[in-house]
């Protein structure tokens, strides 16, 4: 399981965190069985509803197809319907296994011309992945992309289209319609929510990932996390940390980590956190830092700037790979590393940075056993189920976003949309 | 030159702002002459000290030797020390010219062995980018490009080697033993203001981009900085700005676009922020937005959430790529995009997000005519000096970084260096 170590905390604070533990027992009681008020998002806090043998069984077959036929598979989605897809894939993808090229999540011209090349030569299949059919970067690229696979095979064309949507949407007429290849987008999960479902295991099985071992890692911990006691639950014990690193004036939340391959996690993760809790005037703004890199521009300022940010580092506990630095007899002055491998010099720039990190706020240390399909199914709802509980304790519904309205009504009027 | 307009200034904060434009203006005439206290600091303020016609020849000779002999070019750089070519590279390299490939800037054996695969059966230089070359990142990595070069290049491998450091350092040394072409890295700039210098330019011209441009771009914007009168200083006006809202409790300056090709850009400006300004307790802390995409993660928490965030918007005038929507007949609802060009759907949407996010705090909408070669030198310069200035209001030193040794202290003791 996920593993939790905590530095930098006084007396006072440990004292406050017991009071913090006490308290809020019963919002962890209630998310562990999940609300009532909440039935139409909790599609995912029993990930059988959405990912059992049936579910995954198709999803196997169906990326066994295409990855037999396509080179190249593009996600069109933005935001929860691709950051958990795509946080795997960037960071374990198989070699030989279709490249996947993400569209849907930008209206830039630039970009989406640069998509459209990537492809081309390419034998390719799309899918169009959008809970609610009406938002802008999916609809539009999936009509730029219709138009591509038409170039490309004519009236074969529709046989290379899945749409992963909710029942009775438009997007489902429209699989009707042409012969698309309909699968369900769980109308009882919120996108951000959707990693164990259609909309995260697809594109992954896709790209070779095994995506039985995702949900396994992802099942192991609901078992544990839903029937831990307050005591032994470290969701639990992370959602109150967050809340009370909060009230002490931590707004920032700064999620850092030694392995670029978590690159694609943070954005998952910011997402989830941010359009979670970000509401009412509250919440902790979730920021990241790729380690070693980014101590050469932000290091400066968490050590010596305002005193708002917490850490919370991801580490891989277990060597998956090796590169050893041998001396060359030049005289470079780095001979203090002869000999050594790039993992253990990694680790011990971890190390010091947690600890001279801690001694300015608290930083939360959460370790995994490998960074693999199943730790990244942990790690999903981990993060999912303690997002439920620190919104919880927080006071503010973890499962709408009303704020992301504000824009939208402005640009529809704007390009004349009734 | 750059245009700034401000949004949701209210009456109170406008005459506030006009107080701050008084009291600071010895903050502008002492930056636009360049204070003998940081002497050592300021050979960027001028860009005839390191990139005059002279130097611009030279990088352009070697340059045109690169590009003929190989496929790849490898910078060894981190922070300062690459961010600020790769902005360029990443937004505008042209078709057809060596790949730029990034090192020394991790310690992770899974990355830098990811490297070293891309360089496999290709031609390629390494440039080693160091100040102090004392750095783990560039060491180390130059180290096992050194073994990599020797294994494709034999006893021809040192032709293949260039190093930007500093007369006198350790790695001009190493260049006098062993036959490297050596280049000045300027004594007087420190890495995150070394853009219009050999650092920032030799990548820049390997990757095909008019570096006579680059540095074009960044002069004008020095005549008219420095010499341009408190009210019509735009850079001066973004200072006092920054700490005017900074004074109100908008802690956080979120960078945010529409356009993904400034995605290097916003690392080299966090870089210059976060590392001048960031210290003794103080400083804004950059963040930034790749908009529309990010708008589906942070976009809640921007409108609704904590009220401590302002925007600083990058917005590019002319149109340089169309891609139009057409309507293929299917009944998909989107049929208000018909005959569009993204161009205009991107810029609805960025019209639509200012408006909504500045009836919560002030937006700065910053303006260039186009994204190429010229107006990145004007924004470096731009931002660089604006930060000075706003620096100087803030009473901090823009020029150091005394942070970032507390956890190199603690690393070099772990890796047993003496």
């Amino acid at each position: 399981m996920i593993n939790l170590e905590v530095k930098g905390l006084n007396e006072t604070l440990k004292e406050e965190l017991a009071v913090v533990r006490t308290e809020n027992t019963d919002v962890l009681e209630r998310a562990q069985k999940g609300e009532e008020k909440y039935a139409d998002s909790l599609g995912w806090l029993d990930t059988e509803e959405w990912a059992d043998d049936a579910a995954l069984k198709v999803i196997e077959d169906l990326a066994a197809r295409i990855r037999r036929e396509a080179q190249a598979f593009v996600l069109i989605g933005v935001g929860g319907s691709n950051n958990a897809a795509r946080s795997v894939i960037e960071a374990i993808q198989l070699a030989g296994t279709p490249e996947i090229i993400y569209a849907g999540n930008t209206l830039s011209p630039n970009a989406l011309n640069k998509m459209l090349k990537q492809l081309e030569g390419k034998d390719f299949w799309i899918d169009c992945i959008a809970k609610n059919f009406e938002t802008l970067e999916p609809g539009s690229s999936f009509r730029i992309l219709r138009k591509a696979l038409k170039e490309r095979y004519g009236d074969q064309a529709n046989e290379h289209v899945i749409c992963t949507g909710t029942r009775g949407s438009s997007l489902d007429q429209l699989c009707q319609d042409n012969g698309y290849i309909f699968i369900d987008f769980p109308l009882n999960i919120g996108g951000r929510f959707t990693a164990m479902s259609n909309v995260g295991l697809l594109p992954m099985a896709v790209a070779g990932i095994d995506v039985r071992e995702v949900v396994r890692g992802a099942r192991d911990a609901q078992t544990a996390l839903r029937t831990q006691s307050p005591d032994e639950n470290t969701a639990y014990e992370y959602a109150c940390l967050r809340n009370l690193y909060y009230r002490h004036g931590w707004k920032l939340e700064m999620l850092s980590s030694f392995e670029p391959q978590f690159r694609h996690f943070y954005y998952w993760w910011t997402q989830l956190f941010a359009e979670s809790e970000g509401k009412d005037g509250k919440g902790i703004f979730p920021v990241t830092g790729e380690f070693t890199e980014q101590l050469h521009s932000i290091g400066q300022y968490i050590q010596d700037g305002e005193n708002m940010i917490f850490e919370t580092f991801l580490d891989v506990k277990e060597q998956q790979d090796s590169l050893v630095i041998e001396n060359d007899g030049l005289k470079d002055h780095f001979d203090y590393l002869d000999g050594k491998d790039f993992f253990d010099i990694n680790k011990a720039a971890f190390h010091a940075t947690v600890t001279a990190h801690s001694t300015k706020f608290p930083c939360n240390v959460f370790t995994i056993g490998r960074l693999d399909a199943y730790h990244f199914g942990q790690l999903f709802w981990f993060f999912q189920f303690a997002c439920y509980l620190s919104c919880g304790i927080m006071g503010v519904n973890p499962f709408d976003q009303p704020g992301v309205e504000a824009y939208k009504v402005r640009m529809f009027k704007e390009l004349g949309k009734e």
